[in-house]
């Protein structure tokens, strides 16, 4: 029988603030209740996830290379490591796992230094400027990939 | 009684080649087949959608600007013009509708050119990379947003 | 007796939406309002005006060439083609006739991609900034320059 | 009853020398023509003008300083400080008066480092390659402005 | 029996002034004349030529996009839209035929903006300063290469 | 009775090894000196301080994201991550308490890499090259500003 | 007996405008505040001072020479010439004076061309964002230098 | 009677290794068989041709200067030095013979530093991508040219 | 008598998934093989090492800090801090030891961001792209120097 | 009878220091000195010198423009403005006499913003890096130009 | 029975002068030494060396061509042409063979023009800074690596 | 009794062809006359020169080498090499002699790419835009400076 597919769900550097920090810019939800979103999302949809959140950049690398054994596919929100993280996009390109890179607001129209984005180049797909909505579609998006593999 | 919701999905150049041109990049999916997803997903999400494409900049101009009288959103693949285009940039501005950017691939891994958006300047939110998934998915968005909006 | 001197007065993308567009960068005229300016102003000063807008680069260039048999002068606000287009100002090269570039927002400080223009390059002068005052002010100066040649 | 409108008509460094300095490029009028021409119109319009150049910064500053109190407009053609002096631009900034930004030539299509307009980010508007009639196109933009606010 | 290769010669931008525009630079053929040889020397070469000229982006776009049905070869002179097409660029790598880039001028001894050649990340090889002659030589090589591949 | 303003005087990388470390740039003060000037200052001027140092960005963020319950005021010489902790800046616009940022030696006259600072961005001050005496002149204008604000 | 330690404090253009110049980035102290509070501060430090501005870039040039001879440090917010003055740099160079640069806003969150400061090169310190209170903490920081070598 | 133009065939570094070196970029014709090739083309055209190679920029200068007293013209594969020999490009611009640069591969789709060549701006017309077959092109385009003027 | 020199061997982030990691760039080695190597190598040389891995910044600046007592040499390889991590350039600069800079792969005929190296400007030495072969390369280099040393 | 030539010898900003400033980069002559050797040398040359020195860049200005009448060529070291000013270079561009611009030091072997020089421009000849040395070597070569002219 | 392999060691321009050239960037050591070190380290691993030493461009291009028949590799030192040399890279490419890229000083900590390296494009691996012992490493590895290869 | 100073001449790649070549530009003189001056002024200075050209970067190299065991001083024009040659740079660096650079014409008013000079980073002094009379400044330069010590 197929085994019910492993997403992790990453979130960078001060993503824990969510809800208080510059709400006009990331909205009001906090990441609990984002998490809680994502987690009634995957029950519905067939997956486990799991949900966790650094502002370290090693910790980060740890757990996208912990993801190898543990799970099949990341969503990634890498927040201000986005842009200058090329220890994160090594990462990624070491566990070869599916990587949906998820943004809560647009950042190709902020200020110029968030515009270039290294996780990128080791992403699937990129989702930015939905908000928390974001992690949901990530997860639909997946789940679509996820059960069609396992289907298969 | 509320009004269903208007979508325009609108294709840019090249994307009437779409299943033939460069299939590694751009899948295998033809534009008749991702127009038919979005109808199909438009009706069982209460959306009106209409699908057109173009090779002309000029002429996606127009269409955009239409959409003030005749659409409450947009779904825009603007394909090349993505990188050259201010005057498409313009009419998003002017019009003021929701807009959301699809492109199939990840435009940002790929060459230097096309990392740069100037469509993204006046984008509710991007989808890339995950080829004719990504329309699907910005209907879902807007539905949400619209039907959401409608219901207030 | 001399003939009277024949004014092309050309608009680009977007600018068709004027009154309605962005009001506090482009003001609240429309551009019909604009072209009767134009025109009661050209009877005044005993030139033959014509006015046309287009959305497309091609039928700019299209209308640019047309210059060389059935005008005396051009008027350009070539909107964001300003900042993007070669072809424009290879069009304005060939035909050869006095130019004036106007705008009606000051486009030196807006965004930095405004700030270029290929088109100034072939332009006589440049008005840029006054509304649609602009264009009275291109015909008055159009007005001594044409009607002078015709008297010497 | 209202006051006669003051607008101060200022030229930069080696404007003193027009007419005789590469003709070709800045036309045969010489300084003090120009000044005489913006007089009579100033008349013909109600406006009370002075006029006043500097090879000097620092003076320009000064005087730019100095229409805070003693006048309702300037109109300014800074020279070859229009590409390097950032103490104009914060005078014009502080003093917070209509500046019309004026040049002889079309500095647009001339070396690269004419190109560069720090004085453009306070001006209303721009006028350059009209030669000697450039001041009097401003002058008549002012007046149409002023007059209009006396008379409101 | 092989079939007689069919050629489109594909003009851009500006390229219906010849003879008239700019002599100095692209000489003083027109491209009715211009047409007329390469007819000329198709025939010589057992080829069939189309010849068309557009101003419109999204025309050549279009006309790239039938060479795949109804061409074998692409003799290609973009003008102006050699530095600035995308989409160009895109439709020429999505119908995949043999493409010749072709300019009147040496493009590379002009100003810096026309040194930059989008379209010749496609094309198999480029000719360029021969004035009229480079459609005549890159006739001749098609010729070579087609025959050869019909005759192998 | 208002309560005593708390300060949080946060040092990054390498700092701990003041004194030893190049003292020709870096003074001969070690960290321990510095802290014990900070505290004997603040007693001095009724302001509570707590000194942390860290040589992971990622610990910095948490003890800056800490502020926001536990102190008025922050004083934070980042070190190296001044010139690349993107997210140590969006830690300082998410907490929103008054930054004054601090350099030991004027970073202006170094390496051309060490004079983007992304944490001026957020800083409401700057104070850089007065050695150790820096710190005790940030606090000295925090003192000022934050008893004012207590005493209004 | 030990000589009263001579401090310069230098102005540079603008700044005689402060109190109304734009108060939302410079505050609403005039510089005869300022100056008022130096001369007060600096009795309390045992120091002498003497206040100067001017708008003219060769004026600043002349007095920082004359600090060779009659001072024995500078304070200097050189205002819009922070940016573009060499001939400044080479001045402060060429005396070798302990120069502090004060500055009333943080020049580093403002516009791209105000970050880069020519007169940092030749600084012992920097000041920046404190608003008025800048030039007493430089004066500070100078009295304890001054007063200390005096004592030595 | 006319004499027989002599052209000189020169090819830089690393040409002699044809048919060897990276045949998928270069193909597989050696540096004999094309100067075979030549020579019988020039003998069909009535032009007398002599085939040079060199590794030394040096000599490559040398051998262009002597074009002036003993060629009519200059087929030049520059190799590598295209993108770094001014001297070559000094050279060509002394000597004021028609040049045709010739390029076995297309030198724009390559690695960006192939993109740029001096010697450009010293050619009469540049073919680039038809291997081999790039010098029978240069052979005809100049035969006609040479004989014309000849017969003239 | 003399003591055994002390060696640390410091690797960044994700070089512990060295043998699995891309193994067409880095080999296919593990990092426990490269370490059993080192100390082999070590013991024959006279060397004492210590072999660490950590994938956080702030964990290598605390190591490369602790050498100041415990080593008398560091083999570094930075692992992508290389190319981002000032701090670590710091650290190194601060304890003074001699550096030997290491990668695997050839970092400058890779991507243009991994051709900047930080940490190059405090290195003794680099050796790139030996692969595992590098790090003994290394140790041998640094038993010469150290034992020499020693010696004399 | 032929007139004798005059030469005007112009200094810029902090030039006045010369003999104190820096010596190790301007060498120990002061600026009297320097003007008492071209005073001589004039005389042995048949020339008339005037020696001036500003460091205001408006009086430089104003001095170049009085060449006109009263100079028949110019020497000019314009100090820091060498870099900055487009005003001078605008002068000298408007008198048109002979310029030769002069470097106490070697200004190409400097920092990068010493190595930008607009003045030059408008030199005939640049004598930079032979100390006082190269006033005379300039009136040397001014003498034979000028003296040579008169004969002829 | 296997052939001894064969390694050529290239000097490029300048090297000859080792040992009396800037000791205190490259070391005391003349070339004559370093190459004696290079014959008696070869003899020792079972290598045959050929060294040899050239200033011109051309001769090391003739040079590195020659290592495909009579060389296994090669060790080169490119000296000045590391960083402008396209066409030492274009032989590199060309032979195949396996290069090892030798630098006496740490370039990466040197002028800016010293970090880029064409040559490094082809090779296998980088030694720099270690003075003469970085020849003598690079010939332990290529030691390593063929006599593997003989004995596979 | 004191030797007579050495100076070598060295012009580089196509000042062979001076006087034939551009001579708007770079003058009617040809190299003969200008060593044939150059001599005879050495002569009256009590001078040795010897003159040598050559079109080859590696010879150039050479020749600046010997000159540290046969001249006291280089007057050189390196023609195209200054701007592309850190061969010649290192060849100066290394030799340590005065230098002059000499060119024909004034360097940094032609186009961008000979504004840039590697040899100026080891010159002495500079002298350019005065044709064929600044050899013999640089002579006369020289003979003050080698009599001079030769007397002290």
């Amino acid at each position: 029988m197929a085994q019910t597919p492993r997403v992790l769900i990453l979130n960078g550097p001060n993503l824990n603030l969510l809800g208080t920090r510059e709400p006009e810019i990331y909205g009001s939800a906090t990441l609990d209740q984002i998490e809680a979103d994502c987690r009634a999302r995957a029950a519905e949809r067939g997956l486990a996830v799991d949900c966790r959140q650094s502002n370290s950049e090693g910790e980060l690398v740890d757990w996208i290379q912990d993801t190898r054994d543990s799970f099949d596919a990341l969503i990634l929100n890498p927040g201000a490591y986005t842009h200058t993280s090329i220890a994160i996009l090594d990462a990624l390109l070491a566990v070869g796992l599916p990587v949906i890179e998820v943004h809560l607001s647009n950042i190709y129209r902020r200020e110029d230094f968030r515009a270039r984005s290294y996780v990128s180049k080791a992403a699937l797909g990129i989702i930015a400027g939905f908000g928390k909505a974001g992690y949901v579609m990530a997860l639909d998006a997946l789940a679509e990939r996820l059960i069609k593999v396992e289907e298969a």
